[in-house]
C-alpha cells in the first residue's frame, strides 16, 4: 500500500502527464517549455518527485492551466 | 521590482496568512496542525521560502482548503 505522500505524488504526475500530452507535447518539448530538463519532467510524471512550488507553477504555465486543475480541484470549468 | 517568482510566492504566503488568520489558528497551532516547525511556517507566509509539493499538500489540508484555492484559482466556491 502506497503511503498517501506518494500516492499525492503519483496522482500529480499522471495529471502533468495526462495535460501534456492532450497538448500533443513530447517530454522533450515540454520540458524546453517549462525551462526544466527533460529527466526531471520524467520522474515528476513518475510521481518520484517531491518537486518544489516554483516548478510547479512553470508547470501549470507551460500546460496554459491552472494549479488548482493539476490537484484536480473543482473548478468553474468543471461546472459547464 | 520582485522577480515573477519571488512575486508568487509573497502572494502564496500571503493566502496562506490570511487562510490561517481567518481559521483563527496562531502560527504554532497552525505548525503543530500541519506537522511542519513554526519558523517553517513563518518563512512561507513571508514568501521566502520556495517549499515543496508535499508541504504544500499538508498545508491546504490544515486549512482545510484546497490547493487551487491557496493559488487563488477561480473555483465553483467562488461562483455562489
Amino acid at each position: 500500500m502506497k503511503k498517501c505522500s506518494e500516492q499525492s505524488l503519483t496522482d500529480l504526475g499522471t495529471r502533468v502527464r495526462r495535460a501534456r500530452l492532450a497538448k500533443g507535447y513530447s517530454q522533450d518539448d515540454f520540458a524546453e517549455r517549462c525551462g526544466l530538463h527533460r529527466t526531471y519532467i520524467g520522474s515528476i510524471e513518475r510521481g518520484e518527485r517531491n518537486f518544489t512550488v516554483l516548478n510547479l507553477i512553470k508547470i501549470a504555465k507551460a500546460l496554459d492551466t491552472s494549479v488548482g486543475d493539476l490537484f484536480g480541484d473543482k473548478t468553474s470549468s468543471d461546472q459547464e
